[in-house]
């Protein structure tokens, strides 16, 4: 089942951003990924996806990440999902809603593009 | 081409824009899009997204949209979009860069999911 595969890499980006592991943090987006964090350009491929987030948990003091999936939707080898992290950060937390579009590469599914933004209050 | 077709409706949603013409607007979205406007929770369906609309022109004094394709990707009847939107405002402009899953349905091309965030400088 695609959903729970792709649940299964939350999780695993869970686990990552937890403990800080950026290259396994990078390895589950695609090679030609492109992330779009506010107030930037567009990010392209892993290693520039490792500097980013490595900057950007330097920044809020990255502790935890928690994604719940609003929509998921399949359609073949891509699928699109709708979000949103909670994130616990230095100075406490932070809610943000992302759109994630997901291609699945030699059987495994990864993050292909990964836009997110402030929920706000 | 999908690709000629889907620049077709960013055209059409700039043009609508432009002209505050809030229902065509509504109408370039799937019936059951969803768009994920910065410090907001998700806005589903048309309906929703009309009022949203509605809303953030008249929040930032919206005159005009220029959307520029970066990347477009086909997937069958869907396509995911990257791209970065100028926008003319009360107070001078601003830029955004966006994300959009395209969506065809009775043969034309729809936005179905629709995110943004500030470009920033």
């Amino acid at each position: 089942m695609s959903e729970s595969e792709i649940a299964s890499v939350n999780r695993q980006f869970e686990e990552a951003a937890r403990k800080g592991d950026l290259d396994r943090l990078a390895s589950l987006y695609t090679p030609d990924a492109m992330a779009v964090p506010p107030d930037s350009r567009v990010v392209k491929g892993r290693e520039n996806i490792k500097q980013m987030w490595g900057g950007i948990a330097q920044q809020i003091g990255l502790k935890d990440v928690r994604l719940h999936t609003l929509d998921l939707q399949l359609a073949g080898d891509t699928a699109y999902e709708v979000g949103e992290a909670t994130l616990t950060v230095a100075n406490g937390s932070a809610v943000v809603n992302f759109v994630v579009v997901w291609k699945k590469i030699d059987g495994q599914w990864r993050l292909h593009r990964d836009i997110w933004n402030a929920k706000g209050a």
